[in-house]
């Protein structure tokens, strides 16, 4: 299905170092890819002893270059960026000291907004004099992986690691195909789609039902939430208004793949969703990207989405609070 | 408005004595009615020391008979129900001991399903032989009371009390307008409705949203709800999913009352729903009656109310996780 592709060779920079962000930049750097990690917590524990990569795959450990500023992580070719999305205001700094106008800038955050974000922080911070020049340095991936950060350095990845990888503005390139060679060079199964909503929403799918309901019915994960018959209910028909969101943003979606999806769900046993966990641990939610946008772009087309404006309004409400608390 | 009614005067016995039944039988007895309490919880100081009602309107203690036992407590001919709705299932117990085929029930209970259960019950225990005449000795009754219990024997009441009453088969008779007079006599504002379902469903108009999201949007009182842009949106289209089930159902509601109710629940302030109330306190919720019963009566006339279903998934989830807790 992929055909040869040279493999992308610049010089790589991670900024969002976490449980994903760690994952991948590990990944390519292990394959002998030249990655810089710039890292906020845990500093001088990862530059002394690296990363740590507990993996179902094969456990392995790299010494990269870290650094504690951007500024002296320098310019990159390729931006990876990991950051949770409610982080995002924090791009224009992030970015400014490590992008030309002709760095790639890959994102694999959750949702919907992000590349927009991204767009906006290029100009914000000078990279470029307008958006339609950033968005055409933006690439959008998806990306299936369950990863947990258990150490500052340290991840255990439990299973999946597989990317989709879409240009944010018009269609694959060479260096799309290239960054995707990459990655399959590193051993992460990568593959190269026509469009950037087709796979943000595809995810969605999951994501809508699984992170809201997993904050919002109170601690609830994957099995707690189909071993429950209204929960089970309210998560097929989420993912129904989903389609229809999807729809009327272009992207068709496969009207076999909400079943196909429960049905791995179920098989995951009992599987905390990231918003879950970042919930439990007293972490602010991606409610924005995964349940916020989602619903105002639906609203913006007309398409009713009753279930996940409910989902969104009580998991936002509970985020701030949270908040608010400093729980 | 109220024609001249001749005072019900016969033996009443309150079942279900807590922030309502007590208030209510309280009234009741001060008045001169003849008022026999069943006291669950904290017999002893009752009957040592009576029930002490501070009241807005005004404070008063009253000493009224209480029984530990129905057995004791004996026949009645006006039985008032307070129970909360998920402990139905003690009804025939509640009821055997103190009904004849003569004897009225009046449910002050919340939501849907309680007439019918109280039917169940008076079949099951033997009071009668059928349904159908059980439900014939049934009245309903909406109360819109805000009172709490502060103490075993003491009640705290904060405001309002007025209180409509149907009958639950038929149209009014002498005895609801009786009953209805009682209360009159008693300072209990009280009218006569012609239609129960009509009572039922203007009263859920107001709990569904806001005692279901009080609990699902993360101990949301009326004040949180109504100053979040996108919980005030999720209560007022709950409203109109609430009128939508109620036409199903045979009732109009005013279509003006949602924001009426709105309105008047906004000088409220930071008001907290029963069900709020109940669930801070580590009690079971009144899920059923106030949510699960209204949504299948919805589904099983064909209407979408999706909002009222997704509080009612998540509520009863966290009912049910609350009481496995243990806590």
């Amino acid at each position: 299905m992929h055909g040869p592709s040279e493999v992308f060779r610049g010089r790589i920079g991670v900024v969002g170092a976490g449980a994903l962000g760690i994952f991948y930049g590990a990944k390519l750097s292990s394959a002998g890819f030249d990655v810089h990690f710039y890292v906020r917590t845990g500093y001088e524990v990862v530059r002394n002893e690296g990363y740590k990569i507990n993996s179902c795959d094969r456990d392995f450990v790299i010494k990269p270059p870290v650094y504690h500023s951007v500024e002296e992580m320098g310019l990159c070719d390729l931006v990876l960026v990991g950051l949770k999305s409610f982080a995002n205001d924090t791009l224009p700094y992030l970015l400014g000291p490590i992008c030309t106008s002709r760095t790639v800038v890959l994102t694999l955050q959750n949702g919907l907004g992000n590349e927009e974000a991204i767009a906006r922080a290029m100009v914000q911070c000078g990279v470029q004099s307008n958006e339609a020049d950033a968005s055409r340095q933006i690439i959008g991936g998806t990306a299936f992986l369950c990863s947990n950060r258990v150490a500052p350095n340290e991840i255990c990845h439990t299973a999946h690691g597989f990317v989709r990888l879409a240009e944010f503005r018009g269609t694959p390139q060479a260096r799309t195909h290239a960054i995707a060679a990459s990655f399959r060079a590193a051993g992460i199964d990568c593959e190269v789609r026509e469009s950037l909503s087709a796979i943000r929403w595809e995810k969605l799918l999951w994501n809508i039902p699984f992170n809201g309901l997993g904050v919002a019915a109170h601690h609830a994960d994957t099995a707690a939430i189909l071993s429950d018959d209204e929960l089970y209910r309210a998560a097929t028909e989420i993912m129904e208004e989903v389609r229809a969101a999807a729809r009327a943003d272009g992207v068709e979606i496969d009207p076999a793949l909400p079943a196909d999806l429960i049905k791995k769900t179920l098989v995951m046993g009992a599987y905390k969703s990231s918003m879950q966990i970042d919930y439990e641990q007293g972490r602010p939610l991606e409610v924005e990207a995964i349940l916020g946008e989602p619903v105002r772009r639906a609203r913006q087309a007309g398409i009713a989405v009753p279930k996940m404006e409910m989902l969104y309004a009580i998991v936002r409400r509970m985020d701030r609070q949270r908040q608010q608390e400093g729980v």
